[in-house]
């Protein structure tokens, strides 16, 4: 197979789906819109996870696992969120097979019909609510801080590998509080640990915003996002946390005995971040020559390929390696030695720069000789010669810089891609040249946001945390205004 | 909630499902059939798990995933897989909701029906095997070791918190190799880290041994088993490693190119361990009292409770407790410090006697002044004094010691309830009295085995590995046999 990719400026699209495939990820199934994450795609996935579990068990989070099936009547239980949830899903209406009389394989037993239809889960609020009915009684009962790594079914239409699939796997919290300032705390705190977590580990640079109440998760009151901006200019929603108020537990009846001896609907939150991360992570740092993985989420951060042309040079080589291998390792650094005799240097050269790994080593006969080891890092693809008594402190040190410069770079070029506009001519003009984030201010309403979305295709991404008291006019209607808030076209 | 549970004299199924409840493990959800798995209980399961993964990694394999769905043709194309596993299964057949008509809630949408069924997986081979079609050509791409964590349904009719559950959590291996004797070994390989795994850390004593014919994994020419025994006299199969033959290669068309030049099927094996083997720590080790955790799979292996009357000396307590604390983290050791004010000590020594927690330590003011801490056992109920200088050398050999201990006691029962009959007589004699493993000749016949169920309820557990040579004659036939095999009634 060629490693050549398609170009990002020729076609980003393709270039993502080629890098995808070639770079051992994952592919499509069997099934429509259902993806196999391969294994050098899963480990990143792992990665992410361990990192993201530790963060919340940290912040006083514990795991567990609910059913994958949701009865169906349960999503007409909470009003908004029926309409938001209970349509593309796919439904489980019968529970045995059997041999067809004809023998021409098996078929559905009607016999064994369901009385009521099960739902595979879309999303996890209402099976939860239904079990916190029976967990919170008191207020000792509270705060319920709970999270389930899962796999969810939504049925789309469109899918594509990482951003858009009919089932992935995600991680949901779901939290049941006393009062509405802690839960509305616990929203923000998730959030705020969502952006540490792109921020340091996936070096993605963030914005936290609030999503408008169009863009709100059906039955939240508040939602709050971190946007990213990819290279071609489109922002991606990469994780979110909601401040719920008492909707599921009015929903699910969930009442507590107060402190002071009265009974009250508790409070919740509920967050999530799935394996659409990524899809985000591939098509920010990436280029024409492969993926690009921040070292704080490489399976590999750094890899080991011998040159050698005799049997006798290539065990010099290894005993020379193992050494530096055992000193990467006390380190903490993730470390590979590729001494396969079936693939020659050059393919492996390849075969590396294409998966991202961070940092390559060659050592070559030469080498032996001099004490040296050829280091090249992937995200500038610079090569320099290092001595071998100084490698491990070396590479340490360029694989921090490694992280810092990818976040650097994603940060510059998203904030170039910031643009404020005051009108909606120049409007429509940046988001079909320049693209990126749009500045601009809005009336507030959901008819402006939503014939905007008609006109342009540009959705409101965020009203930004940070956004400044300013004066302005609706770019569209010219109605008053006191913030900007941003548009962009997106994932 | 009263924390006494029926004694398993009087009634151990009714003790299990006590437990399961009283100690916060798991609970019947609102989906008939599957559990919701509670902090407490994922906290085991996420150890056991972080152990297997280990294992895993270090013999070689990778994690990947693959699709919930599988087409329902893909169950045809393994003649005996269809019987085995095609049957009670979840089918999804319709991929959308809408609201009523008649506004009386939401419908399915039969305009949305799928052309193929899809079967919520029972176990992967299919969809697994319809994928490897496609990442082998070459001798190069062999052997492909790879395992998946997932969730399965298999709709099962009588279901049991742990033991059997519509919806498990496992994990399964699949592997493809060059020939059929690295196949066979690596079948072998996971048999034996299965072992390890419920002897060094779940503290039970296992059986190793090979399934007969007729209790063999459907589609495997080979299935190796760990067999454990329960406290009521009831065998449990804990763990299955199969060696697959060429079956699912042929099935799926997969092929390679050998070394030699010429084309090949590939070989295959699979292997699985679930949440069952949480029922099963349950069973083994577990007392009137509650839960009984061996030290290497508990979540918390040390719990520290204050004694005070006042304020002060709750703050002058916990002052002591920290330090204590901090030099347990040190070595390892996960340890809880209570000092919720929510609840009195005697309540707090229940719930972690009740919750198995293997090393309780209480300090109230006079191990204050006499720097001495009081220290449970929770396998023995044993209580004594230790200087707080000593304490976390002393805790940590008492941990070593409890994690001894549990398996010793299990192996004794275990090797007690193993009984060498020569008579049919005999068999049902102990079956029904004292239980446990029956040791006996068999004449190696699918029907004998059937008809022995059939009369007894009893089942062929295992043809043991290390079983001698011994000339002998079949209980139920007289027919001549060489070996001795293990019966059982089972889980």
């Amino acid at each position: 197979m060629s490693k050549k990719l398609t170009k990002r400026s020729e076609d980003y699209s393709k270039w993502y789906n080629e890098l995808v495939i070639k770079a051992d990820l994952a592919e499509n199934s069997a099934v429509r819109g259902m993806m196999v994450i391969k294994p050098y795609g899963y480990a990143i996935w792992e990665k992410m996870q361990s990192e993201l579990d530790r963060m919340f068990k940290e912040t006083g989070h514990q795991n567990a696992y609910f059913p994958l099936f949701i009865p169906k009547s349960f999503f007409s239980k909470e009003a908004s969120h029926v309409d938001g949830f209970a349509k593309e899903c796919a439904v489980v209406t019968h529970y045995r097979l059997k041999n067809a009389d004809d023998g021409s394989g098996i078929v559905v037993d009607e016999k064994a019909k369901l009385e009521e239809e099960l739902i595979v889960r879309p999303t996890s609020e209402t099976i939860i609510w239904d079990t916190y009915k029976r967990w919170v009684q008191s207020y000792r009962d509270l705060p319920l801080l709970i999270n389930q790594w899962a796999n969810v079914v939504r049925w789309e239409m469109r899918t594509r590998l990482f951003l858009r699939t009919a089932e992935f796997l995600w991680q949901e919290g779901h939290t049941a509080h006393a009062t509405k300032e802690e839960a509305l705390e616990e929203a923000q705190k998730m959030h705020e640990v969502y952006t540490r977590f792109a921020e340091d580990f996936m070096a993605i640079p963030i914005i936290k915003g609030a999503k408008s109440e169009n863009e709100r998760f059906a039955g939240a009151l508040e939602t709050f996002t971190i946007e990213a901006l990819m290279q071609d200019g489109k922002a991606l929603q990469a994780g979110t946390s909601h401040f719920l108020g008492q909707n599921f537990a009015k929903a699910f009846d969930v009442k507590y005995a107060t402190k002071e001896g009265g009974l009250d609907y508790v409070w919740a939150t509920s967050w999530g971040v799935t394996t659409r991360l990524i899809g985000a992570l591939i098509m920010t740092h990436s280029d024409d020559q492969g993926l690009v993985l921040p070292p704080n989420l490489a399976p590999y951060q750094v890899v080991i390929v011998p040159i050698y042309k005799s049997e006798e040079q290539l065990k010099a080589i290894t005993e020379r390696v193992q050494a530096i291998v055992v000193s990467f390792r006390e380190k903490g650094i993730r470390v590979k030695y590729d001494d396969r005799t079936t693939h020659k240097p050059g393919w492996k050269f390849a075969e590396y720069e294409l998966k991202g790994v961070p940092v390559r080593l060659a050592m070559g006969p030469r080498d032996l000789e001099q004490a040296t080891v050829e280091v090249a890092r992937r995200d500038t693809l610079e090569k320099q010669n290092m001595n071998q008594s100084e490698i491990v402190t070396k590479v340490s040190a360029l694989l921090e810089d490694i992280q810092t410069n990818l976040f650097a770079k994603a940060k510059n070029y998203r904030d170039e891609h910031i643009t404020e506009v005051d009108s909606f001519e120049e409007f429509k003009e940046v988001l079909n040249t320049k693209g990126g984030f749009i500045s601009a201010h809005w009336d507030g309403t959901v008819e402006t946001e939503k014939r905007i979305k008609e006109l342009t295709k540009a959705t409101l991404r965020c009203i930004p945390l940070d956004a400044k008291e300013e004066e302005g006019k609706c770019i569209l209607t010219g109605n008053k205004s006191n913030k900007r808030v941003l548009f962009a076209k997106a994932y």
